[in-house]
């Protein structure tokens, strides 16, 4: 098994379908793991839009070894690893790593909370240090809206000056470009900075960031790609527009039931509306509204509905 | 196995002794909680103050197996079992449930914040409908201060209508009086209400409370105890007050690792000063400080050590 290639690009967090049951179903996964590759994005599975501190451990190996098992590259796999449990997170990252994935994407232990930078280096050198792979690639997950335990950038500097072959990149959810601006910034050796949505996706290339995580991917990859692919080109303005302009739509519904909802609409399978408890999923009133907006855009997923 | 007696009185959050590689260590739980026992203290094991949500759930099943194996009384243990993810925490619950546990104190899940509390009605519904069992006995578990997402009243409510015979309970944590003394107020029938910690006891006591879930009673469960068995008496103001001077002593360093500070320093065992990362354990100037102002209080943990 080689050596994993850092990450640049557009990656997805994958949202994750459920049976009526609630359990999670494999082959639907897979299919939209599929277009989503044939659209050159990125696979950041068990993310936070892919509902994935909902799954269990087990569920998330289960996962993994369906999306292995039916063909998907394992090297185009970023699977989010950080639970709030030491032994939880090296079991997820030791498994991902050994199935070759070419990165985990990785929170802070978020439960407990006001946490040292201290104690969060002992989390992170802890899981390295278990996992113990010279194939392991950690890209940090900064996203202090949700999980409120954050990723500072002294933080960052520590775990990349400690472990510089391992701790390669962040996705920065904060919101904050000022942060994300900062983390490139600092220019550590082939570090890779991936803004947590596409707004920020054009400034991050500007500033020699490495592409973006975003939500929207799930339903909007190809635009999003483009923009990336084309960052220098003189259309890059409007397109970044163009991307803000469809997100701010989406931001009118619960982004996490909104995607899946979308995908339900236009793969004409209403299971993908389902969510996991915290979660609900799409009132009926919400769900008109929502396809309403995007048909009267003339939006489509190509390759992946209809 | 009978239907369990609802809880009251004093719980610790009983702190989770670990070995020099991490691992729990099921022996020194069993002392701890059998001397906590002798103090007539009831066992919230894996709490917040247990560091539960550092711990996986096949770790909790074993330090379960090892306490009723050794043992302990089930039907005073009330594991705390709420997780982010719904198969663990339905998981957890049943292997309590199955144990004889007296009860569950159940988190909501927690990654995912503002959600909604039809979402959060769901996740318990979901929880109890898969246990299945009608031994099954929840005490709600409110600590927004830690984990974000709060168990509002108008939740307890609908829970308590829909199970009348299972959510039986809650623990406050909010640190909010006017929010206990409301749960209180709601006389649901037999409803237990347990302050989150002895600096509302007497209060909890007086407006009609069952007692309370305190850290320190991990380290000063007579005293507390004391309290609650005498509440009603003439010494109650003042006892309050000594509980209340004391936990303002204890807040001057991190709460579980002091806790743990303390334990090592009077069983003269200093591995009970290890924590799991994100937590660090005291500095050895915090230490020297803790044990200083114990010792001129006259501090002592009889029956325990020394």
């Amino acid at each position: 098994m080689s050596v994993p290639t850092r990450f640049s690009g557009i990656l997805s967090p994958v949202v994750t379908p459920f049976n009526r049951d609630l359990s999670p179903d494999p082959e639907r996964l897979v299919d939209h793991c599929r277009w989503l590759l044939s659209k050159k994005v990125g696979l950041a599975v068990f993310g936070t839009n892919s509902e994935g501190n909902s799954l269990s451990v087990d569920e998330k190996f289960a996962l993994l070894d369906g999306l292995v098992d039916a063909g998907i590259e394992p090297g185009r796999l970023m699977p989010g690893t950080g639970c709030c449990a030491l032994p939880d997170t090296v079991e997820l990252t030791r498994y991902a790593t050994e199935l070759g994935c070419g990165g985990v994407l990785m929170l802070p232990p978020f439960y407990y909370k006001n946490v040292s930078d201290d104690g969060l280096f002992g989390s992170y050198s802890e899981v390295i240090e278990r996992v113990g792979s010279s194939r392991l690639r950690i890209y940090l997950y900064h996203i202090p809206p949700v999980a409120q335990v954050g990723v500072s950038i002294e933080l960052v500097e520590r775990l990349v000056r400690r472990y510089p072959q391992t701790v390669v990149g962040i996705k920065d959810s904060s919101g904050d470009w000022n942060n994300t601006q900062a983390l490139i910034e600092r220019k550590w050796d082939d570090f890779r900075v991936f803004a947590g949505s596409e707004t920020f996706l054009l400034q991050t290339m500007r500033a020699g960031g490495a592409g973006c995580i975003s939500a929207t991917a799930n339903i909007n990859p190809a635009a999003i790609q483009q923009l990336y692919a084309g960052w220098q080109s003189a259309a890059a303005d409007s397109q970044q527009q163009g991307l803000d302009d469809f997100r701010l739509l989406m931001h009118r519904y619960p982004m996490i039931p909104a995607l899946k909802a979308v995908i339900a609409r236009y793969t004409r399978d209403t299971e993908w509306g389902i969510v996991r408890p915290p979660l609900v999923a799409l009132a009926s009133d919400q769900y008109q509204g929502l396809v309403a907006m995007l048909e009267k855009r003339g939006f489509s997923m190509p390759g992946r509905c209809d």
